[in-house]
């Protein structure tokens, strides 16, 4: 581990690359003993778009062309679509070139497949971007989940509901897009719910043994907007008026883990009035809890002895990463995910070590999104 | 319609029996135009417990043997075990009594065909108590969905959530057994979810078409409690020490109506920290709403060119039935869907009209719990 | 103590009268060691009215002339507007009736002293309806407080707030005038709240020794609706076009308690979008509780060790009353605080003693409504 | 305004310093046309923390004479204890150096009153940093009354809770000393109601013209932390083992605004269980609102045609300064609301312009400050 500060290669500007890039510019105050990094090169299609994200972002150049990119770097952001996870990814874990990769880990599970192999294959420390594992809260509660205080899991429940196309008039996007996303809101959502209520209850509960899912696509298709943005995060630019809708505006799925705990899973893009709502619940034997990413500085907490849920404010000195941060109820955001998960995975590369979660755990997880489909398509539950 | 007051035949005195008890004690003075009603007799096995709660609950005399009772009354209640709803309310419809029957309508689906078929033939009302429709709040959000303020309907999620069995030592009950009960949390909480989804989006929706089922058992057995009650509500008196458990502790199902709404369901008796947390949660294109039985005077409800949804306390006078009541602000109970429904059951049965919910909803019900089944057993999903 | 019902003579024969008959109805089927009663004559003033209330709220006959009814009857229910609770209850105790009076006790100072002065010299029970401290919650939140478990008390906040008066053109009752009801949302909420924070931490925290209060009348005249109800409750009929209110809308007020705990106070009928929203917060050194009458089933409680505070549904068998009606989460309503009070007011009655709250409750809190008055008047703070 | 960046100098290193230095340094990215600025020299008395602050906080150098530096940058944070505001504000302000000061604005209404008549005398922009109005919540809910939404403002409520001093072993800090802080709670939390509250209905209701106040100390002295940390933000240091509270753990307030509005005012550091709870309601005519700190991103808005209060997360693109963070419902935190305060600062310094809120308004605050305290003196309602 040098002095040298580990240069970054970040593909995508956009709302991940902002939200990535400023947790990189926050480090230094916030996590001073964070490896130094230097955002070196920012990677997209449309020049212009490109340079004036460099700028205002702090990278020193960007660049077109990821190929020529990824062993030039020491760390390789890929913030990119779906379906642009795989290639570069696997190029920079051959080039010991240290991997960020939003999730879902791929658009399909045979590129996950060949993610995660370059990855076992590669000196490199490689990462997926669960984000919310991070959360103060979510800590807190594994931390007490790991130490049995709700018990043996009976339930688990997962809820992300979006709203953002219940409009039949929302302009088609790649997020529409099978080809590009592999998923619509399945993979997009679905994918940080499955992940999240693994990595909660998996060391307790076991995996999913068995699933059962359901698919639905409300609007068929949709409106192709003006000028088409022609950036790798778009991935638009047709002219043609509408566009067909191929992945699912919304799913639903009921596992089971293999302790005999029962779950129930839902993501859509169609529920009216909710913008990011992002909840977990788990029911124990000893005590329950509940999460909403809106309130993402809460836990609701119901242990042995309470007679209610406790409304907790997870902002106190000796929570998870708030020592950082700022006194008991000065609540932090939606962003300060990213910051966390960047310290850890920063750590993590610097020392050579492994980051939690890693593309075996991306690829778990597009496993499950896999059996999910299958299940719709063939009206099956489906062993995992 | 005569002066005469109804005679009313009343099987179970123990928790249904006292909500339906008081409720005809307080329609006089609350609905004074209902038809006027006399408890003439209540029927169950020991004859200590049943003439106290006669006495307590204002029956006249009471009566060990149905049989001999049911074409005496000009009212039926059947708040007896799931197993004996059918051949008591059969036997009444067939000398053209009144029967108003608890829920699920029966522990088995070939039960709940002979019970419709029965009331198809019978000149009588044949009531289901499916008392949650008889919320304001309900019958408030049900007006709203029909005149389309919600739009096309998208999302379904009913749970229904408590936590009484969670303790392994606590006792066995009829209500464990598949052979009184017919099924576990699937009937007994779960046929009130899904007749409120049916009542509150049927009309706009259509009906369930497919639907996929789950259900589990944490406990196997439970203990059985010393003297065993006797009662036709207890089903008990068993010496064994322990005594298998052979229903479902909880269950989860997803389903799709005709019009393309994906529903999730769930009920569980393992939820820990939930006491009676029926919730019920609608997504349309033009609105959302959300309902929860703990705070039944409320309705959180988001229509067009509202920001978020609104907490409403529906208790104002132009409410449903809130008139009847108390001023905006001060909430009425649980037991207040009892009145509500008997109000509207004997208004029915006085005036020899149908009561909704009637014997054929009751049925319709049962076959979605009977699917519900089958999909668990099978590992596949039904068409309904 | 005889075996005859306990004969009742009530007047008033609207919001109250039912609120209170019904208790009296319900008593037999859940409180069944409760004294016997009969409703024996209602009292007022419009006899066609008043014998339609009395055939739907089960009442043997009916009376115009209270005076000729008060030593007639066991117990006199008070329930007039406030200047017609001085002289009926007066009357009824020199007769050693027994008097249930609701709150305020009266609409001056003087009245009340008097009708202490006439409580303290007769035999019978005399008691003021202070119903709120029936609540189970509220007697379980008291308990904990005895106890101990939330230490000593620091700050107690006590609201009323409702929205009846917020139009200019709402009509003008006896509610709004000085001569009658002695005060506005003071007199008619603000009792309630003193009289239930002075319950709930008087034995802790000692009397309230200084206060300092605001009144405010937004509106200042009425318009006076159309035919007048000509009854004792709405003590109307005026032909005029508007009428003054010479009454507050609002009051806002802070104490010092004698233990050094601060209080602040409000209650107020201009608060928009509030129907009934009577809330209770108290901190303490080791707990803190938060309690709401639109969720009277809950109480927000936060004790040593706990770290935010938990939604308590206190509808548990063991809490306050709950046994007498349904599992736990099945929910009761504002109505049952008066059974809840009629059962203890009838019991102390018919074993002649002292009924909590009384008269010497009744008139503490009315000096502590003048001294608010007073306060604001003057410009001073006022030593109680 | 040329394109030089503007000079920092910052006096205080710790918590506000912090959240400063990290909104200067996130301008660039979310904020690219905010005036640049440069972090020129950080200002304490412990040379060792605060070369070590510097170093993190991105400042070039130090000093520990402000009387040298106010002079030699162009814009001087003033962060340091209330008692140090005035005369290094008032050099700066004469140096025509931009002044941004923590509030309250001094520690006694007399500098206050030097401070503004320093910053009317002063050609340099002199801000106090009232950090609350810059919540996009607050921003937008200001707009909504300005434009008649609320209608004629009839209450007014303002709390600011927090725990931290329950514990009776909690140390001393200069935070009870009047010698330093002036007031307890009320300067601390208070001027942040007070502002806020003003802020918002100002525009409607007019000024406070009378109010009454109470303020209490709970514990009389507290212990001295060992080493004592020697700096300007601790001031402590001594070595006695206690050292007595000076100022209020807490206070109370009532107002009455030009309108006629009433308000209640209250904050405590002994409100267990509470860690920042800084809430704000508005009840107007038309409509009401209701705001807490810890959930600072939600507004709670009930206008005309609504029948409950709607729950807003006010997180949408269009959401005062929204646009600049992440999509809808991905929360921001608390340290934004510097971000945007500093955003706003600058640029008005930077175009020559006041700032909102001013010193002005900072004095206007420590006269109501000031008024409370003499109310509770002298036990008076005091004319404003």
């Amino acid at each position: 581990m040098s002095d040298e500060p580990l240069s970054v290669g970040m593909l995508g500007y956009r709302f991940m690359g902002e939200a990535h890039s400023n947790a990189l510019a926050r480090l230094p105050m916030f996590f001073p003993e964070a490896p130094a990094t230097e955002r070196d090169v920012l990677i997209g299609r449309d020049e212009e778009a490109l340079s004036e994200a460099a700028d205002r972002l702090g990278f020193d150049r960007v660049s077109t062309d990821w190929e020529s990119v990824v062993d030039e770097v020491d760390v390789f952001y890929n913030l990119g679509p779906n379906n642009l996870h795989a290639d570069p990814s696997i190029a920079a874990l051959e080039a010991d070139t240290h991997v960020f990769c939003e999730k879902p880990l791929a658009h399909t599970l045979a590129d996950a497949e060949r993610m995660r192999d370059a990855a076992r294959e590669s000196d490199a420390t490689a990462g997926v971007a669960f984000n919310y594992r991070f959360i103060p809260a979510i800590q807190y509660a594994k931390n007490l989940i790991d130490a049995g205080e709700l018990g043996e899991i009976h339930h688990v429940r997962g809820q992300y509901l979006q709203d953002w196309l219940v409009d039949p008039t929302a302009p088609w996007s790649w997020r529409n897009s099978a080809e590009v996303a592999g998923s619509g809101a399945l993979g997009d959502l679905g994918a940080h719910t499955i992940d999240l209520t693994k990595f909660l209850v998996g060391d307790r509960a076991g995996d999913i043994t068995r699933l059962s899912g359901q698919l639905q696509t409300f609007v068929d298709e949709r409106p192709v907007a003006g000028g088409g943005e022609g950036s790798l995060e778009s991935g638009g630019g047709e002219s043609a008026e509408t566009r067909e809708v191929t992945v699912d505006d919304a799913y639903t799925a009921q596992a089971e883990f293999e302790n005999g705990a029962i779950a129930t899973y839902e993501a859509s893009r169609f529920a009216t009035g909710c913008k990011n709502d992002h909840t977990v619940e788990i029911n124990g034997s000893n005590g329950s809890l509940k999460f909403s990413l809106e309130r993402l500085n809460e836990l609701e907490l119901l242990l042995e002895g309470d007679r209610g849920f406790q409304t907790i404010n997870v902002t106190e000195a000796d929570d998870p990463y708030i020592d950082r941060w700022w006194p008991a109820g000065h609540i932090i955001g939606w962003e300060h995910t990213f910051v966390h998960e960047n310290y850890e995975f920063l750590s993590a590369a610097a020392a050579g070590e492994a980051h939690a979660p890693d593309f075996e755990d991306g690829y778990r997880v597009q496993e499950l999104l896999a059996a999910i489909e299958e299940s719709d398509e063939h009206g099956e539950w489906v062993a995992v």
